[in-house]
């Protein structure tokens, strides 16, 4: 069981190298990433995503962007850092992680600083810094996995609901919601999973199902509305899914989709499990109603790989979020542990 | 406001005519059928879907593939009709309204022959039965509307959800889920209807969009997945779905998808009223239960637009319909009328 590795340092060390996502399942192309317009651009379109991924892509990516100026004068680098910095945080704004990541690395510029490093030795720093929040990334998926296996420790075969892609794909890791996937089938212990396709980008179906056969992890895709008659039906121990942003209170923004999940897994007495990192937690943030959720173009829904599944004229809405109420989460699992209600992320 | 005809006799009435709904929104082309395997083939292949049309499909195929055989034996075009009736049948399994046409089809003919018709007089008798199957469904959809209205009166502006197409599209006349938005957008009052869009096989984008676009109604496709979170943000009068089968206890069966849309509405308290002809009660099917589910192929879910959407050799599962339980259904609006629980559908 090998997951495959999404967000890296290129080889010779000078370059972001992702896989191209919005290229799989057909094809798997890796990209190395060098100027803030690539790294950005890349997010944008979801080359790269998955909440975890986009951190550690935006610090990587911001290191990258900047190590061609390196002889520039130290106003203007220091200018730079902050311009890269705001472009890169500004390429989505749902997910905490983006500016979660950014911010670090900016402190970690300012440390620098200050401790009277000159151009070469900040860019140090900062590659430094990104290499921490990459290896702490993955440090962070495989405890997430390890929190959640007491929490599906109940069945021989263990049998899970996904949705979107909380996988390998959206980590640099073994991913958050399917990380005691990888460690279950790592021990030994069979597992199923369940990927809903998730319309209208098929994260599911396009990277969950490609990473989970790659891994030699059975996988069954379904539609998304065809998820409450499979809880109805029964068979699934848990529901496991990812967040791009925790409020205070517990409420969960993630993939649009996850909210009438929660909604049947309640129904029919399926634990419903968050997994992600801390630093999805947004204290700031006092409940889901003030989580900012993304509206992509409403052409995403009116067809797909370039294909019209409507007719071109008529009106369609694409929120890419939605917010799960903390009342019907089960726990949530972070790389701290088990979570739950009343919550206390302070 | 004109809604398209989906299923009626060709002009020179030795044909099945209907729209080739496998090529919608991208083209509005007809078929006119004439044998029994091109009547089962467009039925199997949802070249004309919904529960009410198939059922006007299979009378009006019956007829059209039995009219070259007139000059038969009569003994061999009696087996004849019973070939073809169990054919036509079979084409699929789920929707009642088929096999209940079909029945009409052959007690018609038994009528005939008792009566003395040689075979001229039986296929006449059998073309007027199933134009009385034609014109009973266009009445019954303007009923069904009728009687819904009522239920949905309460707004200056009817704002409905609805999944998968039970409109124009899914009968010889104005639907029956959408058969009182069409009556109110004909009365001049303003209407708004959101469209699932339906996966795998995408007849709410492709079809209701495309049928309400047509005919001047506004229309907002949204992914299934979606429907949760527009229920949540609010402004949504009442979910309207149309039905495959109906238990005698009122348990209902239709496209996959409607049961999690059911657990939704029930949620945020939105009315959530299942619209349907009479004949697809089924007294003898007790509960949902014992409604068959057809299971359709994965490759369905595997791919869409024409493309693969997952890996090739991933599994997939693919029912087409699911079973929403009564209780979760506000009321059943039949052309005979508003019904409620406890169901006497006798």
């Amino acid at each position: 069981v090998t997951a495959i590795e999404s967000v890296r340092w290129s080889p010779s060390g000078d370059a972001l190298r992702i896989i191209d996502q919005t290229r799989l399942p057909a094809e798997l192309a890796e990209l190395d990433l060098r100027t803030v317009d690539e790294v950005v651009e890349a997010i944008r379109t979801l080359a790269v995503r998955g909440a975890p991924a986009i951190g550690v892509a935006g610090a990587i990516g911001l290191v990258a962007s900047l190590l061609p100026h390196v002889a520039e004068p130290t106003p203007a680098l220091d200018a730079r850092v902050l311009g890269h910095a705001r472009a890169i945080r500004a390429a989505r704004p749902t997910a905490v992680n983006l500016p979660w990541a950014v911010d670090r690395m900016l402190r970690a510029a300012d440390a620098a600083r200050r401790a009277g490093a000159g151009n070469a030795a900040l860019l140090d720093a900062l590659r430094a810094e990104a290499t921490a929040v990459l290896d702490e990334d993955r440090a962070m998926c495989r405890r997430i996995g390890e929190h959640a296996l007491p929490l599906l420790a109940g069945s021989a075969e263990l049998s899970v609901l996904t949705h979107c892609n909380a996988g390998a794909l959206a980590t640099s890791g073994i991913g958050t919601a399917l990380a005691p996937v990888y460690l279950a089938a790592e021990s030994g212990r069979r597992v199923a999973v369940w990927a809903d396709e998730t319309r209208p980008l098929l994260q599911g179906s396009r990277l969950t199902a490609w990473e989970l056969s790659r891994a030699g992890i059975p996988v069954t895709v379904i539609a998304d509305n065809m998820a409450a008659a499979l809880l109805r039906r029964g068979g699934v121990d848990a529901v496991l899914v990812g967040a791009d942003r925790i409020a205070a209170n517990g409420d969960v923004a993630n993939k649009v989709g996850t909210y009438a999940l929660a909604l049947a897994a309640r129904h029919h007495g399926v634990p419903f499990y968050v997994l992600a990192p801390w630093s999805t937690f947004d204290p700031a943030c006092p409940t889901g109603a003030e989580i900012p959720i993304e509206e992509r173009d409403p052409a995403e829904v009116r067809g797909g790989f370039g294909r019209a599944t409507a007719p071109a004229d008529v009106a369609a809405w694409n929120p890419a979020f939605d917010v799960t109420p903390a009342a019907l989460v089960t726990a949530i699992v972070s790389d701290r542990g088990v979570h739950r209600p009343p919550y206390d992320f302070g």
